[in-house]
Order: structure tokens, then C-alpha cells, then sequence
């Protein structure tokens, strides 16, 4: 159920990397070298992990942030991914979420062009604009539910009214939504849970049936392993994809990186196993 | 209040612009025509309406649609259209928002690397995780409010607590969230309110005092010009950015697209001026 999550940011990046790459000579040059560093450390850190993992999840906001040097490695990545580990998908997070012409523009992007199993999307706008997402079959899409950062009460956790006059967080309702009209059709859809909150966790699950989670914020982001482990799994103890990025990218800074993002990814792993079948 | 939406579908750019592009003989001379073909495209429309508009909206979904090159075609465009035009900014419809730390990313290639003058942003995740686009002075934030699509009623329109007992729906907690708190330290908030339902633009601003409201959805949307100038203008009788994209980008398919966009271009800011005066 672990997840790697490639959000590469150029300043940390173990020296070790860039001792193996061309120095740049000119400002082209210099994007390029951008791009084939960022797609190097991806796919050393595939090759490290690729046997851990249920699922690469690379943040379009660490690509973007370089340009369209920083587009192109995505693009690199996601497709040599694929190539070389046909059995393991790629989420991109990437969070996205407009009208339904434009969703189409976006569908066509994260499916087409980069060619992503599976993708983030924000709940705001409703089903219907997140239809061209929803009508890949083959692709999942993961619905913002309740996100790991302390501002997320902000609305989340507002006080909506059901239809029977009971009230439920924000969160749940879009739980609730998704779990029961938007996944009907092809049976694609999952949900985006924070690591940080397992009691909110604990109640998406009781309302999501068997729907995948996604839970990011393990490791940087302090959640707790077996809290969410407990509060997460579904009917078949399973269910869950749980995302570490900071803490298995830059577990070494020294020309041991790749094996200690192994090590990492390694001691994540069996604990979430120990953790699947005790708990 | 006039904004022009940069939003160009390959298929429908008028067949004049391409006569005059060189033919793409390889792989990626292709991708490098698709880059030009986007670059000239918004540079003539650009260059035909800005002296009627208040500014220039290309949405990202259109770029990314077209991978690399489609990314390298929205920083030329807006790095022209800054050099060309300081007086008119551009606020990229990429309706982003992660946890800060992504955020911040996404803000480094908005505001940085493409040197957009403002962005749209969902409300979702709430105050804390967009600060770091909010801790831009001199860029402009418009979030996520009430959108322009049927469905947006699934969410935004669900009845949340407020802190008196009373309820209110969720987009005009949103707006008053943005009003009386993002917006205080810096001043550069806006909001996002589609054209199609002028009735809730006016309870918005209501509550969200003088700031600007971009309004979406006029023209091939359906959205009602006078309605939305009636219901949304601030107390200076101003305060709307009135964003139209398909019925200017191809108000002709002949030859004469560029003097037919600034023709209709032409036409809807006199409207909204009559408008403006007489509602």
C-alpha cells in the first residue's frame, strides 16, 4: 500500500546526482540540464523502489515550477515509468479541477499527452465538470476529500445540511458524493484523505464503502503510520495508498541515496504490513 | 471590464493564421509549429484588442493540452504580452491550490517562471495553503466562489452554519472568508463568479465589498451582460473583470479574424459601458 511520491526539488538533490550529469554551457543547455536532472533522480529513485510500491505519484507543481524543461521531464518520467514498470501506475497529483470544456483540455493533458493512470482532482466545481475525467474507465481519479494541512477546517469541516436535516462536515458530503454517484458509472473513482487526521480518516472510510484512498503527509508531514493503517483500511484490509515523498527522496544526502531511499521505502513498507495484518 | 479569455483550440484556429507558419517536417518541428501556432495566435487577438480590455486571461489547460511545446507557448505569450502591453495584466485561469509547500511551487512558476500578474485558486484547502500565492503584494488572487457551470450547485450551494446559527451557502462563506480575512494583509484578492447566475453575484457582492470579480461565461457560455453588469458592479460602479473567450477568439474563420474579434471585442465593451452608465 506504499506510495512514492517524485516531487524533486532541484536545491536538494544529493550532489552524487549531479556529478553524473553534462554541465550546462548555455541557457538552453541549461533547461536541459534542469529537465535531465530532475528525470534522472525519478528514475533512480524508481529503479530503488519500483518492487516496494503500489503506485508512483509525481506533483505536477515540482515540474511546473521549471517550465517547460520541467513539463517535458514530467512527461519523460511518466512515460518511461510506464515503460519500465508496466504493473505499477503513475497518479499524477496535480490537483486539477474547471469547467467541462476546459476539464476536457485538462483529461486530455493528464491522460493523453502525459499519459497518467490516474489523477488528483478538486471537488469544488461538482460532477459535471469533472466528466471528462470521470469518462476514462481505465484511469482513476482521486477526489480531494479532507487534506493534511491545518487549514483545511477552513471549509472541510463547515457544518453541511443533509437531506434527511442532520448535519455532516463538508468533507463527508463530498465523500458521500463521490462514493455514491460519481464512482457508479466505471467504478474509478477514489478519494484523497491527509495522513495527519485518522479520526476524519476513520469516517471517510465508513462512508466511501471499498474506495481507494489516497493519504498523503506520512513522514515530512508527521502523519502516524498506524493510526492510518487502522482507520483506513477497507473491508478487504487493503484499500489504502499511502504517500511518502521527502522522507524516502532525501533520506541521504550522500552517494548512498538511492539505497537509503530503498532502506526507507523498505522499513515503510514492512511496517505498513506489520501494521495491515495486526491491526 | 472587458477580459479577453486566451484560450485557443488547435482545431479551431482560423485556416489564414496557419497559411502563414512554415510547414513542420519532423517530430519536433511539429511540436515547435504547435508552440508557434499557439504563440501567434494569441499575439494577434492580443494584439487586435488591447486598448478595449482591462486584461488578458489565458487559461493553462489550453497550453498543457500540448505538452512541452504547449508550455512554452503560454510563457512566450505572456512574457510578449507583458513586454507589449504593461498596462494590461494577465491573470492565468489555472485554478491551482495544494498544501503550502506545493503551493509554493506552483506559486514559483505562476508569478515566477511565467510572470503572470494574477491566478485563480481554489478554496478547498483553505487560507493557509494558498498563502504563499497570497504572499505575492503586487499579484492578484482571484479564488474559486460561485462557477459558471450546472453542476456547481453540488457543493457551492449547500447550506453551511454560520457563527450566529444561521446558514448561508457555502460560496458565500467562501466570499466572505476571502473579504474579511485572505484579503486584509495585502489587498490583492479577488473572487471568481461565473457569468450564468447574476442573482448570486449579487448576494457575493454583497458581502465581498469592493473587491474584483471575475466574471466568466459571458457569450458562449450563456451568461446575461446586463444582469451581471446590474448585479456586480462595487460601489465605484467598476469592480468586474467580464471575461469572454470563444465568441471573440472566433468571431470569424475567414481571413478577417483579427479585425472580426476586435469587432465583437469592440461591441461587448461598449455594451458593458452603456451598462455600466445606465444601470
Amino acid at each position: 500500500m506504499l506510495c512514492v511520491g517524485l516531487d524533486p526539488e532541484l536545491e536538494q538533490l544529493p550532489p552524487a546526482l549531479l556529478e553524473h550529469l553534462p554541465r550546462p554551457t548555455s541557457r538552453d543547455d541549461s533547461h536541459d540540464g534542469i529537465a535531465e536532472m530532475l528525470y534522472r533522480f525519478a528514475l533512480v529513485i524508481a529503479e530503488a523502489t519500483n518492487d516496494l510500491v503500489c503506485a508512483f505519484k509525481p506533483n505536477a507543481a515540482f515540474y511546473e515550477r521549471y517550465g517547460a524543461a520541467g513539463w517535458r521531464a514530467l512527461e519523460s518520467i511518466i512515460h518511461t515509468l510506464a515503460f519500465r514498470y508496466p504493473d505499477v501506475p503513475v497518479i499524477l497529483d496535480a490537483k486539477r479541477g474547471d469547467i467541462r470544456s476546459t476539464s476536457q483540455a485538462y483529461a486530455d493533458a493528464v491522460f493523453g499527452s502525459l499519459r497518467a493512470d490516474a489523477v488528483t482532482l478538486h471537488p469544488y466545481l461538482g460532477q459535471d465538470a469533472l466528466q471528462p475525467f470521470l469518462d476514462h474507465p481505465e484511469c482513476g481519479c482521486f477526489i480531494l476529500c479532507r487534506t493534511s494541512n491545518p487549514g483545511a477546517i477552513e471549509f472541510q469541516n463547515l457544518l453541511v445540511r443533509r437531506e434527511d436535516g442532520t448535519g455532516e462536515p463538508l468533507f463527508l458530503n463530498v465523500a458521500r458524493h463521490v462514493a455514491t454517484a460519481w464512482n457508479t458509472e466505471h467504478n474509478n473513482c477514489g478519494l484523497v484523505v491527509g495522513a495527519t487526521y485518522p479520526q476524519e480518516l476513520q469516517m471517510v472510510r465508513a462512508v466511501a464503502g471499498d474506495l481507494p484512498i489516497l493519504v498523503p503527509g506520512i513522514g515530512a508531514q508527521g502523519g502516524d503510520l498506524a493510526a492510518v493503517v487502522r482507520a483506513g483500511m477497507d473491508s478487504q484490509r487493503g484499500g489504502l495508498v499511502i504517500s511518502a515523498s521527502r522522507s524516502i527522496l532525501y533520506a541521504s544526502n550522500g552517494p548512498d541515496f538511492a539505497e537509503a531511499a530503498r532502506h526507507e521505502a523498505q522499513r515503510l513498507r514492512d511496517e505498513i504490513e506489520r501494521l495491515r495484518q495486526t491491526s
